[in-house]
């Protein structure tokens, strides 16, 4: 396996590669994750795991060099890209690329707005250094999957720390060897379990990627040397949390295909399994008259891994209820939405919903496809009402317009940082690639009177 | 395996210990490895490695609340924890338990030094928070070897950052509950890679393990939670990271024996399998006049290992003759000693020492024990003089005294921090448990006209 020389391939590849050579719908789909992933931060700012850690960063963070995305405080680079982090990855709510399951944007975007803060970056660097750093990670998460995640590794975490490093090595312009040192610096600084789902420590594990992979890249332009062949030695990377590696993933088609091209959104703040459900029941609440007390039965039909994971038919916590099939039909079917508003305790205490989740029936088949759903509303006067959803919105045979994002944005920046100016970010974010100054997204993010 | 219970058993133990349990040679080796600790401090705090991290680190530190030991800057109590961690592995000169290879101290002891410079603690609790943080990533670290560290893990920083995250959570006084969670939030951040030995990221792990377990601390203290069961849950630390775990050996005799009572202390800085070899050469250059041209062979007789490990007849840097049993020979044949002026590149290019590691014959033989060895001088003039070690120094069978721990830190102070006051140093460790204020130690590693 030595033979691959995976390290030193990606290295050259991260260090020699030219905007240029970015095709036109990944530099698209880099703009999209930023927006969604600025949505996100802004969301997620002011949940109780960021106060906390805010709590304690207050007393020990250096020079107030970086912004919290939606909030009024600055902290140094290394922990403002900790804490944003954190926000845009808390709700559960950032893309996906599918194929490993890597929340890919929080980790690699956190570190570069924090060290744009620092030092100015063009737009256009900042968008090139996102494409490469989410490249890095999801071909290093392609490498191991799924035997990385299924023994309990928290793959965004471990995995991001390679993308942040790769992203800040870009734009520090490191040389190929200083590169294979980022890469090595960041790999020895790799964790997170999924162990911690549950508990306000699951997202410290991404913030701390992103600051361990930004550190990785600055101590390597220091000349801080690190392993040279640290993905596929002996004791590298990939054979200590891989299972059985493919080394081949990392290098195949390097430069030709793309990871961001295949990158998705999610619709709702929930169990991405639970999506087609919500299609369905939000479509069925559009083309009908359904008042909750009309409806007798709600009857699902579902892929087995949906039920596995989401059938929950009593929440009684937001987490619960993010991953709880019954909720998020009940909700979808009350509100024709199924967007922060209902994934709340308010929501789960609603009295219609409450009645709505204890009529709803799954059935599993494996025949329903994973982003596919049957729902069929019973009402009390005898109809049926049904709807047979083939792809979910968000998949990839369905993605999210990018109408739908700006939509999903606005929410999230009116839940989480009301008062922001979401127009002034958007706009933007969508002139990023043109923009002398990337750092003008940070300072757009915190609310107008709150800084 | 959930019925063992583990991380509550651990967190319950470590919060309602008292020092009154602590049996007294517990308390004396903790005293001894606190100085050997903040010897290898002192002697690595120049180092190039740790020269690059505080360039970087200057620029982002907080509130300069705790000592770079040994040098005159100041950082933020977390950044402090980093960079000392790395001062005293750096040399890999620290101490071993030996079940386990865990360099314990280190992370622990880093943590501990800077929080205690910024909340004012007794000696005698410093020494308390010492002994349970060597206890917890000691027994973690047991139901994890050796597969472990066998499969290439850096065990010092993986199970470093449990250690940190006991100790301090001693002195923050956390309850049992937020005691699991500083142990959740600190395996979360769990890392390090055998792979990176060799390179300066050696350490960097090391220092993140003091730096994670101090913020998993402080986090859990603010209410920030972690995962309950982290250690034996389904996709916990112990079933991620272990081959086979034995959880038994977490909680067996947990608060009747002790991790301390078993440290060893290296009395040479390289390979603890060269250590034997060492000893026969400075007992016969002692023992006998044998000057290096009057050598014509030298004969070791060794266990496989050493062979494996250390068979380096020519080499290149001081790594290299850290890990050379045929530099080794040579250079305690010639001083009569190997402390650090034997490891350097002048005693690699010494002509004398040169020519003596080509006249060594290494020879590998099963029924030797791993500290053990046999070394015949052959002369010019026909005769042979040889010994045989049994027990090497400073293995258990052998401990190093305290005399002889005293004067390993006289001669790394000397070597890494020249003019720092080591009699007053000393002083402060040996009555440190009376000491109303063990920040004390930080502030007297300064060298006199530096700070």
């Amino acid at each position: 396996m030595d033979a691959h020389n995976v390290t030193a391939r990606l290295a050259e590849f991260l260090a020699d590669s030219r905007w240029e050579d970015v095709p036109s719908p990944v530099r698209h789909e880099a703009v999209r994750s930023l927006l969604d992933w600025l949505g996100c931060a802004l969301g997620g700012c002011r949940d109780d795991a960021v106060d906390r850690v805010l709590a304690l960063l207050a007393e020990v963070s250096g020079p107030p060099a970086a912004t919290v995305i939606g909030r009024g405080e600055r902290l140094d680079i290394l922990n403002a890209a900790l804490v944003n982090a954190i926000s845009s990855n808390i709700l559960d709510f950032d893309d996906t690329h599918l194929r490993t399951v890597i929340h890919p944007t929080s980790p690699v975007a956190s570190a570069l707005l924090a060290f744009a803060e620092h030092r100015r970056t063009t737009g256009e660097r900042f968008l090139h250094a996102l494409v490469l750093g989410v490249e890095a990670e999801c071909r290093i998460g392609n490498a191991i999957s799924p035997g990385h995640y299924d023994r309990g590794w928290h793959i965004t975490s471990t995995c991001g720390v390679f993308g942040a490093a790769a992203a800040i090595g870009k734009l520090l312009g490191l040389s190929p060897r200083e590169m294979r040192w980022a890469l090595g610096v960041a790999a020895t600084q790799s964790a997170g379990l999924v162990e911690a789902l549950g508990s306000m420590a699951k997202s410290l594990s991404v913030g701390a990627a992103a600051r361990n992979g930004l550190l990785a890249a600055l101590l390597a332009a220091k000349g801080f040397t690190g392993p040279e062949r640290v993905i596929e030695g002996v004791r590298g990377f990939a054979n200590v949390v891989g299972e059985r590696p493919d080394f081949d993933a990392i290098t195949t088609r390097l430069g030709a295909e793309w990871a961001l091209a295949v990158n998705a959104h999610k619709p709702y703040p929930c169990g991405i399994v639970m999506h087609p459900v919500l299609d369905g029941c939000i479509d069925l609440h559009r083309g009908h008259s359904l008042p909750p007390e009309r409806i007798r039965r709600i009857a699902l039909t579902v892929n087995p891994l949906a039920v596995a994971r989401t059938s929950r038919p009593d929440p009684r916590t937001r987490l619960d209820a993010r991953l709880s099939l019954q909720h998020g039909a009940a909700v979808a079917l009350v509100h024709g939405a199924a967007g922060i508003a209902q994934f709340t305790e308010a929501s789960i205490q609603d009295p219609a919903v409450a009645v709505l989740r204890g009529k709803v029936d799954v059935r599993e088949d494996p025949a329903v496809g994973r982003v596919e759903a049957i729902v069929a509303v019973h009402t009390t006067d005898g109809r049926i009402l049904s709807t047979h959803v083939r792809h979910a919105r968000g998949s990839v045979e369905c993605p999210m317009t990018d109408v739908e994002i700006e939509a999903k944005f606005r929410e999230l920046a009116a839940a989480g940082a009301p008062g922001c100016r979401a127009d002034r970010i958007i706009a933007l974010v969508r002139s990023l690639e043109a923009a002398d100054d990337a750092a003008a997204l940070a300072r757009a993010s915190v609310p107008t009177g709150v800084a």
